[in-house]
């Protein structure tokens, strides 16, 4: 079975990816998490914040603008095919965020080696200003999304 | 009017100042939070992963468990009575977290001045295993949650 | 005396104050750090690992890196005019840095506000490989780096 | 050769292991680091910062506090026997730090895998108030410090 050894489509894996991400992302779903955008290494996202978001300050809890980041840098960080895990995130919040705001997440992966990669996402409100930096880490395992695709990373799926 | 320059008693000010926040904070409500412990400068809660809240691989969203870490983070940087907002936090995950999974976060003021304060906070699960270390700093409004009752940070309130 | 209240150049106030910075600047001077690029919110520098700055692993100390970020940082988020220091730092390394390369960070604020900014610091080697991700955040005192030019922030300066 | 699959004593294993490193670690001499305990995912250094230590503002520069805090990870985080290397670090700083100011960052692993490990480091200074919260990541890499003396990971070492 050569499919592993074959070097997939990288726009058609990283689509096939996503889609396949998306389907079993319950808590996305609750978020009401769009995925716009994808490209390999790349995926934006957008949702709309909900009353039943808030903190105890009536602004968006501050893990609501996380979990947009996140979902976001998860399907950044997996499309190249290899299943990879979140190992550190870091946030910053330059401006809140209310009931109403429709937020933009772009995540972008900068630089990786076959074990490791750096994703920052970017979150915007509806005027386009910044309400979010994110930086996270994804350490990637040895096992392929979609066995019969493969990966972009030039390795061997795992399961060979 | 001078119920803020007499200091408050400091467990007493924390409570009700945490029991505010929880009343109105509809997303900690959401994921189950409980708080089953306060002190100044401390807050610890508890919640149960449920199915909804899992991300594309069936463990826990990330948004999860970093939501969790950040309402307890809220409520131990905020009980000093002034309203205190988050500016950075930083997560990492030693371990993966399942539906089922209780998850107790405690969190502790380590450090802070009269505008910035930087706090701890420790995620396990039931098996008593970290699955997330979590650092957040706030920067410290001159804003009182309960005006009459003033703040620990020793200042007149704001709206003195 | 309203010198405070003119609006100074950007561009002039940004160069005089990184020159000042950098005159008593003793750690970036033993690093050897170049600031060859200066905008309003943004600073580019250079320098040359030596032997001296490796750790147990032959590899460049990470404090290295982190300090020419670091300085690249200051001087980015300080060139408004207003004295403003690092709260919290992050940093992630994609890549290994040895004695010899050459370093160049790039740091440019991405978001602030009269309180905090919020910058981004690329650091490559000679062959524009990224070997750090960092980001920081300021806060913004009230004391005017050149009391007599002011700050871009629109603000009085301190000494008012 | 059987060396790797003997269990080595944990804290006879930590000492050499730090040992090894700190005789090659030039960077950490130049700042003057004294590493004054070790124990098995553990570490204590102290330095006195000098004046070529400063940055533009005649505080200790941050890279100076980081390089501290960094020097503790990298022992702590490789005494296990495993040559590990930093990932994503990240530093607030509470409070400044000045030229005569004498420095102590205590490292500890705080949980961890075979293949990652996490660590806190607080640096205070000689009044015992904290200058800086550090937080840092290694990676595992499969290659042991002294190979005929193994790791307490459990694992064969790389050699085998």
């Amino acid at each position: 079975m050569t499919g592993g050894m074959a070097t997939p489509d990288p726009q058609h894996l990283a689509e096939r990816v996503v889609a396949g991400m998306v389907k079993t992302d319950a808590f996305s779903r609750w978020l009401g998490i769009e995925v716009f955008d994808v490209a390999p290494g790349r995926a934006s996202c957008r949702m709309t914040v909900r009353d039943e978001m808030v903190n105890g300050f009536g602004t968006s809890h501050g893990g609501i603008v996380f979990s947009l980041a996140d979902s976001a840098f998860a399907f950044a960080s997996n499309n190249c095919g290899r299943l990879s895990v979140a190992i550190d995130c870091s946030i910053s919040f330059p401006a809140a965020v209310r009931p109403g705001d429709v937020l933009t997440a772009v995540a972008v992966q900068e630089s990786g080696s076959r074990k490791l990669a750096f994703c920052d996402v970017t979150v915007r409100n509806h005027h386009d200003a910044i309400v979010a930096h994110f930086r996270g880490t994804v350490y990637r395992t040895t096992t392929d999304h979609i066995p019969e695709l493969g990966s972009t990373l030039g390795g061997r799926p795992a399961s060979e």
